[in-house]
């Protein structure tokens, strides 16, 4: 098919439409507006279903309902309405239900601002809501990997039964480039025999829900879902690498920040400083190999994030001691820009000699 | 004054009102309903304020508002009804409003029940809420330790501008126990000149708000806000330690699970297992001061926690790859009893030898 | 097509289908909850769309949406619900858009019970909302008729774009009598050019709208209204009359009640009481004309109703002083028998010589 | 006490506190805000109780549980958000809670603008919400009548356990005119031992409900509601002549409008027209009287309102086809001169010869 020239968040509307959903419910709230204005263009003309909520708590209890259907559905918010979202993502965890939920981060805390950021890593990675659950979170970094990305976010979330969260920021919602949808059979859609389709009087009625009174059962329950877990670390963990090989330094960044880095990057190279990348594209599972590969290996890892440093926990885990981890960031919708992010660089080196 | 014998959730009520709070806007929530209750009767007869709230996420913005009129304000709910909270709490950390939220924490995710469990450690420790912000997180084990805590959480919130969590369990807020409430000056409250109560033509007005669409003045006002959290890291840390001192293994605790592992920690000493505890009382700021004291002493931690494994990464991240952290826990309103931890720490000190 | 016997609930629902309404959105309340799961059970099958909404408050305003689309939608409620749904009512006739509201009318007021009652009779004819504005209100009595009117609500909003409410009761919701779906072209369904269906770049964006800030603006809206409300008083008026011809006494009656009232009548006939019936199928617009042709005759009115006394009112507006109208009524859910109004006949009869 | 200079909307708000009204819940909307912010404002001097709802409907539940409580309380909105009260109104009425609601009108149908209307007559006097209720409904046509009125409000309101409506529109709220408050002893209140405001373990609980399953119930309790309404329409009535002994025209007329119309009525009697008024103070009841007196003397009447005609319908149930009824409306906002009703009056009278 051919290339063309979309926006971000346009690109992931399209490619969940590609993807088989056919069901969107949502707020707008920006940066992510033209997500919900794309779906409500679109969707009737295949006869899907677009519904624009009373509130984000209405759209992600919708979510819930379809899911609970047995049909691909997703809803999109950024990060207040996210925020407000996060009672349902525990409901539909703890129900095992797939779903698709996007979150495009804008600046924080509260209303904040509507530029982009990435300080919402915590509250997708760590189960934002309530109890023992954890969704897989895909970050993609190019608007190409938006539409492979999020054709996965929904296979992962049939596989497994679970809410997938695509996490992206202000900047990859808004730019422009072009991309290639490639065809996809949208009618070989996994069955489900769980949902809640109606017996037409065959049968005990399905029944979907997160109660169980019986703190047995509910352990046992929690004990399944942390068995998928561990399945979901041993098959599902992505990520990439970029000059990673005799690397002597490794910065840690996803999404759109991991496009900057690569300019510091080359730069520092240039400069005679030995520096990669570990790029996780899997935010949840968090890809712990690479680190465990290269903690022995490098000098320093440096976070680089669009927050006060969250993910930079996660690398302090993987590297467990073995090697320092520093941090940069900026935060309040400020974008790093490749020269603050080489500074750093060369700190980190010059600091690690 | 005389102790006398209350149910956990009363007690949480009770000590807010002897620190000064007379406002509550809340929502029942089982197991934390008593509460509600009991501010309900006890609030009007001290021409306080109880309004009961069309859902949990009208009670957080109302205390958004009644913190900024710079009252001491509570609001209290259960697992479920604390992630319906997030954003507004995102919202008083990002507008700096003193406020404390009381999570007695029930089984999940979802639904789930109603029974004990510690798996909202995630959701209050690293801002369950977008954006880069943190809240004090107290947890008290004894209904005694309550009186002391609810005090200290409005002194923070004050001093700090900030929201406070004080993190219970089911079993803590159903429980009885005899307390004894000191004698606390109510009147002598600390002076809030920046909340809005009106100018009275006089001046201009002040605004409490959490937008700042300028990205580097909402990146100033978050080093602002990191730099608070780093004083309060450094002053506010609080923990207590159980037969550490010759231990060569250590159990973490924290709340009413600390309590069952002391009598498992004295039941294996008396198996000659030389074993301590640690027990923060500020889950957020997390004393790793103690673990960096005892990391290079002692053989393996384990975390014994009533959730799938939450607490056990800010150990790890303490203990920074220096010793071995196990973990032990029990999920879905299971109660660990002493014996099975008991049996933990003896595979702890067999595995550790 | 054969008969086939439904509850009346059910009817409401298969008719608005068979009238081409593919879109409902509602909020389950007895005693017209089988309107709902019905048509969350066969709306899916016909890829049609059924939402149960958050409220009913959201659930009238999702039908302004869908309204606005062009699309044939539905929703339906009892009383206490039906008083939610009072602004977008309003708002639908101000923005002149075709839907069907049904209306099964429990005890009232407050919460009341779930037994039939006629009590809502003014809020559905004197437009319970704000402002100047009427919808048309049919009143079936038998399931049959249901069938009819179901199918004239929805060729009546479309040609006057307007609301049009369907009132009956519990207990025509919950009767079951075998009935008859006549074939209809469900594709050739009236064009709505005014529908906010998008542009597609060609043109300026279509506008649906009740706001209207300029005073004379808004003026001139009314008339348009009014002058709309002048036409369907003169074209669609409905009523039925029962043995009236020679009458010398008249009951008005509607719905369910106008079954009782004929039982009576055949009765008091028997017992040399001249009596007839006027029964309203339209509410509003309220049959005038057959009380101008009939107030001169008879001795007296009668209206009879399972309320306190309010379509009352509107048999005196229509009689204007040249009869007597007298009233009898049950309410609280109370079905008046046909014996008791044979009495009230009687005593109308003694009283009127 | 002096005269002070006050906005109608703020008149409201300081009588209803001069009438012992400590609770104020509401939603601001235009063009009634004043009322709103002045209780926002003063309520906090007087220890008393003010708070902004999350929405209307909030803001009315919220009335319902203060009434409850035994306190004077009051809300008030404007045209839509009133439509969106009439749940709330209606559960008010069915469970004889004393409460007093302002409406200040504004034009619709659905958004509409923010100028005055007149046409929420029927949704206040027709009880909008569902069941047999009525409401007293009170409209003041000047400011200083607007401090008797309010003080009625409460009494009438407790007298008879019922909601109350005062009634007025945007001019209204918006003009300002010299008030004189009177002294009055807000402490001796009149008790209400129905309240529920806790048993301290004595007695059985007090229960304040809308709900009765049982259908005779149900309908006892509506005869204890008509009989109610029976009483209050005996003694309740209120109602102001002007000009009206010798005359041979009736402008009927009411709020603001009746000061148009008496200019124009003036200035008709100088054009030799022998015109005077009937001013309906209470809406419902509505004064039939001076209709009975006055419908055998005059050739006919004309109701002036700022609607398209809603209160003639009850000036044609009073009148009772003894004399013909005319109408002068403007609609949208727009206010009507005296030039326009007086060329009303002269075709009603020229009409009339």
């Amino acid at each position: 098919m051919p290339k063309v020239l979309m926006k971000g968040n346009e690109v992931i509307a399209e490619a969940a439409i590609h993807a088989g959903c056919k069901n969107f419910f949502g707020y707008p709230i920006t940066p992510q507006s033209e997500l919900v204005a794309y779906m409500a263009n679109r969707l009737p003309e295949i006869d899907g279903l677009f519904l624009q909520a009373e509130s984000e708590v209405a759209a992600i209890n919708m979510v819930y309902g379809a899911a609970s259907a047995g049909v691909r559905v997703m809803t999109s918010s950024s990060s207040p309405g996210f925020s407000l979202k996060q009672e349902g993502v525990s409901y539909l965890a703890g129900a095992e239900l797939p779903a698709v939920i996007v979150n495009i981060g804008r600046g924080g805390p509260g209303l904040g601002n509507i530029q982009p950021a990435q300080s919402d890593y915590f509250q997708v990675t760590k189960g934002g809501g309530h109890g023992d659950y954890y969704t897989p979170v895909l970050a993609p970094s190019t608007l190409q990997e938006i539409v492979e990305l999020t054709k996965l976010a929904f296979d992962l979330a049939d596989e497994y039964r679970t809410p997938v969260v695509l996490l992206g920021d202000g900047m990859l919602g808004q730019m422009m480039e072009p991309v290639e949808f490639t065809e996809e059979d949208m009618k070989v859609l996994p069955e489900k025999k769980w949902a809640t389709t109606g017996t037409r009087g065959d049968g005990a009625p399905k029944v979907i829900s997160s109660l169980e009174l019986n703190d047995v059962n509910l352990e046992n329950h929690n004990h399944t879902l942390q068995s998928k877990y561990e399945v979901i670390k041993q098959r599902e963990v992505r990520f990439d690498t970029y000059r990673a090989d005799d690397a002597e330094y490794m910065v840690v960044a996803y999404g759109t920040v991991s496009r900057i880095a690569k300019s510091a990057i080359d730069e520092a190279r240039e400069n005679g400083i030995k520096i990669g990348m570990i790029r996780p594209i899997t935010l949840w599972p968090f890809p712990e190999k690479p680190f465990e590969e290269y903690r022995d290996k490098v000098k320093a890892f440096l976070s680089v994030e669009m927050s006060a440093g969250q993910m930079v926990e996660d690398v302090r885990l993987a590297v467990n001691g073995k090697a320092p981890v520093e941090f940069f960031g900026r935060t309040g919708g400020v974008i790093p820009n490749h020269s603050e992010v080489l500074e750093a660089i060369k700190s980190l080196a010059g600091g690690g000699q």
